[in-house]
């Protein structure tokens, strides 16, 4: 841990941005690491030298990795003794030897490249995921953070993956409140703003979002200082902010859905928009309300499809869903961290039960 | 206020509980105050005297009243200057001459006259509610806090609704704890622990039990002192809080009733177990698994009965749903509270509209 | 089954009701019924004699057993060859010696002994469940269907079960139709039938209620004359059908106490309705809109009470989850009848996987 | 009427598909046809001559006209007298003059250009929606079969409608068959298939999918013959039939999307799995279980991915919103249908409210 901390403190110092790899394949998911037909499925060291280790697999979904300095590699699961080999940790910088990333696309990926500051939704932001691999790559000995020792990978996961699921309650729900506004313009610009159903459905999807909110802040506000100066968040509320966030973002999309209408998904390109003849039938037939120009409410259609859908979509719905963990896992920590048998206690007694 | 505050600091000195008294009966619910019927259906001033007011109205479903010393009278809703009688706050004790209450009635109440500690379901805890009738009761100066000053009422409901709101997310709570307990100990007395889908009940339960308490946690970690020096909880989040407590507590109860089994409801009563011809067939037939007495089972079974259906589902249920403001008074709230202009500038900057 | 028939065909012609006796009490649910500690917590065969059999055992829950003529026991569950004796079924008249029942409690039972048909909610109507023990009853040859057949048990529990589900869609649909007609008339009382977010509660409660009425169409609208010469409902759709029925209920309960309001649960007893005293007071400040006497109003607020909570809540909500098979139940009956292999194909097809 | 008749003879006769045209523009949603700035946002007669008339508008979201050799033109809402030239039904081939379609983008639509049989998720089939414009398109006297006649626009929305809402019952469910199929292979693919929480999602898609089926199977069960010699599906039914189709294929989409796994949105493209230098990486290193190929592990991940985020979630997403009509249109028509007046008569009766 010493090492780790010096790292890190070298990334501050050199202004390096680092990117925490934890994923790996998984291949045959009914199989432990050791397990797998190819052994390469889970990262692990395939040769240990007195200088360091040499290390060989992959890590998937990589989301900023592209745009990072560093990379720290830590397993993704807890890990029992056969296991040795991939009970590995380390950092090293993205342009090391035998370490490459192949980008993953993403629906509507290519609308980027098209040209049209419309139809992409978002001209503002965006990003992509890299399947990362290391292709025998060399760790020297003071960048390597564990190394077989089996015993802490389960907790090591436990608690990047609770950090994680906690941020989520932050992340998201910025993302959520730029799907809320854009809904809010829509319903305008389509002359429904003062609808009853109209103004609840926002209501709806204020409140799930600051549901979201809460589950953040609260992690935080119930966390505590480990004895190694850290501030550790309530990991059964991180594991129950991180369940919330695979559930609501979709209500909140599919709420987007309805009050934005169907035009989302079937308007016509910017290109017949621009287009010389058919451009003005665009113009007359998709207009909204009076004083609101056709290429506004378009722009504002094409912002809701590209979250709902399109680039975004990636990851406001399908990594809400699997980021920092899928939604099975953190079952399994909230049934491990919700005391179930003090709850038992306390109906006992009330109930007389000796 | 500095009268409020002289108030306060009497009764923590002379250790008295106080209960606060806000909603009127209402009657017609599409009429203001004044443009009521018989004007009493809202609390209102009907004799102002130099030494004081003479008050006439009634407040429901006053939880804690009977075992309070005193009573903070306030009024329920936001009013226009036509309502100024019923502007109105103040405190009384309760034995205040023309003050009285009529107790309402609960699910299940008369079991407890029945001696039965079984068939009571929590032979510990429980409550009642009062229609506390205010019939021409005097309120001297200096208990006066509110008197005609209309446009101060709304601010007054907001923010002590605001409070009750936040202590729903530790209130209700602490009662789902217990009731998840219950089932989980109905489960192990079923031997049906070990299913699958009974152990994901229970993470369902617990998992929505505690975003429950995320949002009462966040309403403070999101507080702020007031000038006046006390501590303002996050409005917006408090009624996030409260809409969440309308919904998922019946859930819970749900998933109660679904691991208890139908036995819950359909097992025969104490007398009929005791009995000394009819009582061994009930302990022989009702018997779930080694080493648990059927009494035992019965015990649990029923407190979860009671909190599902008798009487603790009047506060678990039916008072989640209206206690500190009806469903619609939140989402009232939260789309005034919800800053959605700010959402639409977002969305509006990231799509280019200008 | 000849002898089934020709025992339906004599109840027929002497106008005798049947009640079908499935439940047994089952102890720990994670044994088989010859696995039990106390053998008799599955209903079996106690002695074979040339002329019949003893059987000894319970059957729980009987909902209409106390106004029936006849009972036809049969298996609770699917069995192995070790279960020879409890795979029993057949039909005695329920005044057969040995054959006694004990009524079960449900919620708010003592309110029919009080003589208030107000606080009684359902005047009307009700019912009771028992616990139907046969403490060693002897049956005739000519009453029994099935005697050891292990292996017919499983298919006897999925059709009975099959066709109580289908029945679902009508019976709980009825009471819907009551519980949302109540909870309209407790709007109009409160002066709240114009509010848009009531007339949607409204909606969404006929929405549900409705599409539990399309599954329990569907069912028999997809049947198939069997071989025999009965109707066999579809198997899928009938469990589809009692799954929505183990849901639907609870939140139609839920929005009917949303708009019913709190007084449901906390207004005074009919005693203090007509207290000479007090009485004036409940009936001056419980009163609601113009035109309509307190009493009415707190009538259908004891309607939506009693089946909400009270006697008639254990019909609807918690018989809902629990008759004709608890919602897991039905989970792997829609597992097995899916037909997910088909649909496997079908994706495999348009994927191009070979 | 007879004409429509006659015109419909004359397409079967002819073997000419027919598309309905249903919805226009709608410009501004506040305001009604006659009362937009732009007197064309809803399809108008322009001039009538002896021999037909012309029309100007268009109509919007067309789903199959492009395959179509005619269309059929009705009016999107009911009408008030000022609406007389709104109201118009009609039919004309698609090759007539002044006629034209604008197709509309779809998610990943470009993708269909790329020549990839695997990124295109589904290389089957597919479909596009237009914009179709009437730019004064003449139609002949004896192709007219509304002509002014405002008081039946309503009649003719509601029922063409109620038969599009009926059919969603049974289209979007055959969607669902192939996704629920795609997500039972994914989860196969991934050695994930007896994981409990797995076998359980799958069963919850099932169970939605087929209680939209039991909707669709309804209306028709419970439809009755008109005058004219038409089935007439049961409207009230048709709208909830509908109405949860508006939610459940969210929640299928949201399922799969958790079954298969965050890979369905970050993998590589075809073109690097065929790249002669990263192929055999990504081949490598996005193998599932033994057995199946990296290739068939991708194919069936990007068909979930098509028909939750592309081309086909257009379809099964966001026309289960707004196809047939938006949610708040079905809620409206429920309200309508739902025979609260008899509800209320069962409470009364049953509370002894006279």
């Amino acid at each position: 841990m010493r090492i780790l901390k010096k790292f890190m403190m070298y990334c501050q110092e050199n202004d390096l941005t680092v990117d925490g790899a934890m994923t790996d394949p998984k291949g045959d998911r009914s199989k432990a690491p050791h397990a797998q037909e190819d052994p390469d499925l889970y990262l692990h060291v395939v040769e240990r030298r007195p200088d360091g280790i040499v290390v060989r697999g992959a890590k998937a979904h990589q989301t900023g990795i592209c745009n990072s300095h560093e990379v720290i590699v830590m397993p993704t699961i807890s890990m029992g003794p056969d296991d040795k080999d991939y009970a590995v940790s380390f950092a090293v910088p993205l342009d090391t030897k035998g370490l490459f990333m192949i980008i993953g696309r993403q629906s509507c990926d290519t609308r980027k490249l098209e040209g049209s500051s419309m139809d992409v939704g978002n001209p503002e932001f965006g990003g992509v995921e890299a399947l990362t691999i290391f292709d025998d790559v060399f760790v020297p000995n003071d960048r390597i953070f564990l190394n077989g020792e089996t015993e802490y990978a389960g907790m090591l996961v436990e608690r990047f993956a609770g950090y994680h699921r906690q941020s989520y309650g932050g992340c998201k729900v910025g993302v959520g409140d730029v799907l809320i506004g854009a809904a809010a313009v829509a319903a305008e610009y389509n002359g429904a703003q003062k609808a009853s159903h109209i103004k609840d459905k926002l209501i709806e999807m204020i409140h799930l979002n600051e549901t979201l909110y809460c589950c953040g802040i609260a992690c935080s506000a119930e966390g505590y200082p480990t004895e190694a100066g850290n501030y550790m968040i309530d990991l059964l509320l991180a594991n129950v902010c991180k369940q919330n966030v695979t559930r609501f973002p979709y209500e909140i999309v599919r709420l987007a859905e309805d009050i934005a209408g169907g035009i989302m998904v079937t308007a016509p390109s910017e290109k017949d928009f621009r287009d010389p003849k058919l451009g003005k039938y665009v113009d007359k037939y998709l207009k909204g309300v009076d004083g609101v120009s056709t290429e506004n409410r378009l722009r504002i259609l094409r912002l809701i499809e590209n979250m709902a859908l399109g680039t975004a979509a990636v990851g406001y719905r399908t990594e809400s869903m699997h980021g920092a963990g899928s939604p099975q896992a953190q079952r399994i920590m909230i049934q491990r961290q919700g005391n179930l048998g003090y709850k038992k206690q306390l109906a006992k007694a009330i109930a007389h039960i000796e």
